[in-house]
């Protein structure tokens, strides 16, 4: 039986937790899980909350006991996080983690980590209001598990990561970093930015106090991920940050485009557009909810 | 007993029917219901789902009978409609509309209604998958209401529409026309021109195939919009287009700051950006929630 711990207890590490030990209870075996998190009081709620087996205090003591840990930490400070556990792990440990951007995690673990140990990068798509209590044991069912391999990574190492998405129900997903920082700048990081802007825009005029009374549905979607954690939006501007700007070029283009559209009155333009893009969106929902 | 005439049976005008209804029940009396749409399939479907009491065929003869006209056509159609049905208007007849633009159609109404008849602008700030199989009575419960008001139109009238309102429970909220139009420009139009220019800059993309896989709920929420009606779009834009150029500029220049601050790697700025918007957004959203 294999012994996970979970570094960082916030909504990721204790979801995970929590789908790691429904998977146990169906199979009657299962890993061990050791949890550990900075904040004492987190460590009280996840105690609280069962996340894991064991909650522990003492970092260095945890991740030396364990045969995979997985790192549940902010993005920026995943690079400090390996430097500290890395004299630590046991050999053929391997290690993971969870953050939004993948090139640069590589490069810290391939920087930090002793060559005896193995990591694989990973990254599940499902997020929600951030926070331990927050965390479900459902959070990642169906979802697609983004995985990627350094040139270094044995297949045994390899294989007990996609064993570990695949126990919390979620589906791995192999992918090259730079491809996968490009495609989440796309559909995760510009979208974040947009509707932060999107806020900006409205709420910083003079009349927002009367257009916040006719805002509705479709304000409430749009603007959703502006109440997203600004922490977790800057470390992912600071990793990202060429990717996102290459995204957010092409989208001011195509915003320009529109603007011209609107502002020439080209009615069978702006359909065609519209029309276009109605079908694009209405299949991806499609398939994306055939496949969940 | 009033008659109420509703002109167009799609997601609104079915909607109003129905919500009208509602409250006729609850009060054992009320308007008596009629309703006319243009294609054969829509009055038989308009039937079967008993959106109004009569179903007619006649547009002519359903509104001469009408103490109130409730005209529900897609923007666009609104002036040709008010011109049909101008001259065999009763007098003393109230006659409003449910339009996501306001100004344009008060200069309609102006120019083809005549003096004996008042009109009051209406736009309900409810909505969602077009179409009148989608129509439902609580779909204005709680939403606000926006009335638009000419110079001339009576007490009387005016009271007539907000009594509407307030019979398929929404709230009635009087803002000047071009007032409207720019809050609405900003909180529903610019959100779905920026929805739409995310999907074309997105699903334009030849890695598309791949980028769809990780797309999840931040994608699904920004993106919804795009799914809308492509002709109620194309129709907004032009009866629109000024205010919409102006909220599209506005939007603009912040995003060009946001990229400047992430090409720059200004992690103090982003923070501080991230965090104001997540404070505008979190007030709007509870407030919005007290409301309803």
């Amino acid at each position: 039986m294999s012994t996970i711990a979970i570094i960082g207890l916030g909504l990721i590490g204790g979801s995970l937790g929590l789908a790691l030990q429904r998977g146990t209870e169906r199979e009657k075996r299962g890993p061990h899980l050791l949890g550990w998190t900075r904040s004492p009081s987190s460590r009280e709620l996840a105690r609280h909350m069962r996340v894991v087996d064991e909650v522990r205090d003492d970092l260095i003591a945890t991740v030396r006991e364990a045969d995979v840990v997985v790192v549940c930490t902010p993005v920026l400070a995943t690079k400090e996080m390996f430097r500290i556990i890395g004299p630590h792990l046991s050999p053929g440990c391997v290690v993971t983690d969870v953050a939004s951007t993948k090139a640069q995690v590589m490069a810290w673990a391939k920087a930090c980590l002793p060559e005896a140990v193995d990591f694989v990068g990973g990254h599940p798509m499902a997020g929600k209001v951030a926070g331990l209590e927050a965390a479900e044991a459902s959070l990642f069912d169906h979802c697609t598990y983004c995985l990627t391999l350094s040139a270094t990574a044995k297949k045994e190492s390899v294989a007990r990561i996609v064993d570990l998405a695949e126990r919390v129900g979620a589906r791995p997903y192999f992918v090259d970093p730079s491809e996968h920082d490009s495609f989440v700048a796309a559909i995760s990081h510009l979208p974040f930015i947009l509707s932060t802007s999107l806020v900006e825009a409205v709420a910083g005029s003079p009349a927002w106090p009367e257009i916040q009374r006719v805002a509705s549905s479709g304000f409430r979607d749009t603007s959703r991920l502006a109440s997203g954690d600004p922490l977790m939006y800057r470390d992912i501007c600071l990793s990202n940050g060429e990717a996102i700007v290459r995204w957010l070029d092409e989208y001011q283009q195509r915003l320009s485009h529109f603007r011209d559209l609107v502002a020439d009155r080209q009615g069978e333009e702006l359909l065609k557009a519209f029309a276009r893009a109605k079908e694009a969106r209405d299949g991806w929902w499609q398939s994306h909810q055939e496949r969940n």
